[in-house]
């Protein structure tokens, strides 16, 4: 027996999210379905983040205990024979058998992406949040200077578990891409449940100047999750990398 | 009664194809039902290119003759309403009663969409044809040159009527885009049917190094449609404009 960990991306539009669920199709779902296809074993899978349904990803990191008596590069290549085509195992290798994807993490990036286009736009719906009018990038870079470091994120989310609503945001930057898609990264520490999601429902009101850079200094020490402005849709997030301390190049 | 041209989106992923058909889901089909649901007449649209089953357009042009009280904005509105999610009424505009989409067209440009990845990209794979190993973009450019020119394209698709197999392809270039992307533009004054597919699949074996780019003038010269590669995936392919005369500035 051994254990593996395995980065993973999915497109997160037809999954109820990452996490197995009672009923419905999950990726966590999925991935145990191709292992037991593949191994002919009941194996539990562990995920570093528990996406939302319509969630994206392209770094997920999981782990799970297998027997398996051929190389890593067979397993890998069997799975991604098996798994569903909106799922695969994009590196695969043997860890220590104390590896946990979530409690080991050192910090997680996601992505965000937006579209500004008067019209819907097929073509990018699936991957992309749209809005409709043109948005101030520079006041939203603004904002986000009062999001990075070490602070209580109560209006941007709950814990996942406990009270302790404190998290380090490292970096949170929006980048312009072409064809009026703008791209925010943010990288932290972790973060509460729909936290990015919540960040940005608020970064967007600021971009709409509907409310001021400043004001989301006053939402983080309003500590009010009632406060802060509505989640950013799902579809427009990606959970592009999951860091490991003593462990920075493993992703590539 | 009016006559009006409009620039279509779609994500052809879920369609037969823009044609209408007896049986199945195809774009023609979707317009229709959506003009019928807002004007309640029956019409029929018009279209510029026949694009096959998966491929995709930002930039059809399809013409379409209504009669409608209202402004040429509520019309594009009120169809983006009712139209299903993959597709878009991205430009709408009254034109002569005698446009044709297709005979008036005086060239049209697709892109193609190629990713090398040494696994299966999930988020990629809608609209992206996967290349497990990487390409030559060198090989695949000075092949190119053998394309662009007015000449017989018979080893590269059959007519869509009658035998003329010439065309006019203005331009045939390769980008790199980042992480592995690979963008094929061409741009000429009509295809064959599936044409740049089947120019892609044949480039492709280039950027493999199976043939030299100078094998592509003998293919070229060979007028034999099965001495030519397959043609590549539906998926990468998009129609991206199509181009009036003194009407260069239509589409945006």
């Amino acid at each position: 027996m051994s254990r593996y960990r395995a980065i993973v991306e999915y497109d997160g539009t037809e999954f109820l999210g990452f996490q197995l669920q009672a009923q419905g199709r999950t990726v966590q779902g999925e991935l145990e379905r191709a292992i037991a296809d593949v191994t002919r074993s009941s194996v539990r899978v562990t995920g570093a983040g528990r996406t939302d349904a319509g969630v994206h990803a392209t770094g997920q990191v999981v782990a799970f205990d297998v027997y398996w008596r051929h190389s890593v590069e067979d397993l890998q290549r069997a799975l991604n024979a098996v798994l569903a085509e909106d799922v695969a195992v994009r590196k695969l290798e043997i860890t220590r058998h104390d590896f946990h994807p979530r409690f080991d993490a050192a910090a997680r990036s996601y992505e965000y992406v937006v579209v500004t286009a008067d019209v819907r736009r097929p073509l990018l719906r699936r991957y992309a949040h749209l809005e409709r009018r043109a948005l101030s990038i520079e006041a939203m870079q603004s904002a986000c200077e009062h999001l990075v470091g070490c602070q209580d994120f109560a209006a941007f989310g709950k814990p996942p578990q406990g009270d302790n609503t404190v998290r380090c945001v490292h970096s949170a930057i929006w980048r312009m891409g072409s064809r009026n898609r703008y791209v925010f990264e943010i990288v932290a520490n972790a973060f509460l449940y729909r936290m990015v999601r919540n960040i940005v429902g608020t970064l967007l009101r600021v971009g709409r100047r509907e409310i001021s850079p400043e004001h989301v200094r006053e939402l983080l020490d309003s500590r009010d999750r009632n406060a802060a402005g509505p989640p950013a849709p799902a579809r427009g997030l990606c959970l592009t990398r999951v860091y490991y301390a003593n462990d920075g190049l493993w992703q590539e």
